[in-house]
């Protein structure tokens, strides 16, 4: 069975709703932060980077959330999650969620994780200040020219949405008002009522599966 | 033809080497960074995220270097650079892509771009000043962890390759010994010396595919 590795807060819930999307049997295992369980010796055996997400498999253990989600759609097909039999939309699928990784999630990073890139105090607090503008500009630049509605990649639901839900979440917290995008907002609405993200935020608070 | 948007310097020589080592024709365009010209609408209309590297194809515009990585080895696949009829190891090989591109990647851009996270110019010192150390800690866990060898996933040469050959190109302007990471030193050797890697240099030199 797929074990999920995730922690209330972070971008695993993407991975976590996918799982749930798909239908299939998956244990979650949550790791306690406050008690820094991802940076000790058990979990680094699982995922040397001491980050969430971390899938196992009957193969091993896949790490990335744009790498894990894109697994998930490829070995439960009948969930319809991507295009896989369309390489062109499958780039362009990967390319919303390596943007999310690599920009989105970054901006937001340096509200409370800014402590990766400088030891400076006056620094961090410098990164926290900027967030709301580099955070909110990742939205307008994804409700502009990204989302082409009613779902990220047009009329079917892909991977792509549960990690825009996962990162519109954190709007609030890195003040940035979600209204400022409305198409934004309304899938972000639209994906609260799913079946799936109502599950995975149950399990989260629950503490399991 | 397929036309890769690039510029010296930039992690767009990845794709640009992937191109190479899968043998397809395509045309290399140069933004000029010096004049902001992938900031000019003409090309914010091609990518509107105004980065480097854009891959125009026959079905529209690819972002993002882990996407059109994928892209290359799912639609060229004679060229054999991806692991495509194993879910596992493909995913493995997004994962370390990821990697490159959200933690790697963003922990080498803080020398240089310290203005995407921070507008007070100490603070942007700083971020600077911690380069070595966290594209430092990027590299070990590359060479103790990830890094299977000869080749980064094993046995096989794959898109994982010329990304990571493009990163560790940029050690020593991140003040970082590559010799302290002996497998990843003896990767970039082995790449430098590659047909595709040489015409991929050569082009960028000459300003032309």
């Amino acid at each position: 069975m797929l074990k999920l590795m995730s922690a209330p807060g972070t971008c695993a819930l993407a991975s976590h709703i996918a799982l749930a999307d798909a239908g299939v049997e998956y244990e979650l295992v949550l790791l306690d932060f406050a008690n820094d369980e991802q940076r000790k010796r058990e979990y680094l055996a699982i995922n040397p980077k001491g980050r969430v997400p971390a899938l196992i498999t009957d193969h091993g253990v896949l790490t990335e959330t744009p790498a894990i989600l894109a697994y998930i759609a490829q070995t439960l097909p009948n969930a319809r999650l991507a295009p896989l039999n369309d390489a062109f939309a499958f780039a362009r699928v990967q390319a919303f969620n390596s943007y999310l990784c690599s920009t989105v999630h970054v901006a937001h990073a340096h509200r409370r994780r800014g402590t990766r890139w400088a030891d400076d105090p006056a620094a961090i607090k410098a990164m926290r200040d900027k967030v709301p503008e580099t955070v909110g500009a990742c939205f307008e630049l994804i409700e502009r020219e990204m989302f082409a509605g009613p779902w990220v990649m047009g009329e079917a639901y892909t991977i792509c949405d549960p990690y825009l839900f996962t990162l519109t979440q954190w709007l609030e917290g890195d003040e940035v008002d979600v209204t400022r995008f409305p198409k934004v907002n309304d899938h972000f609405n639209r994906m609260s009522a799913r079946p799936s993200v109502i599950k995975a935020l149950g399990e989260l608070r629950a503490g399991r599966s």
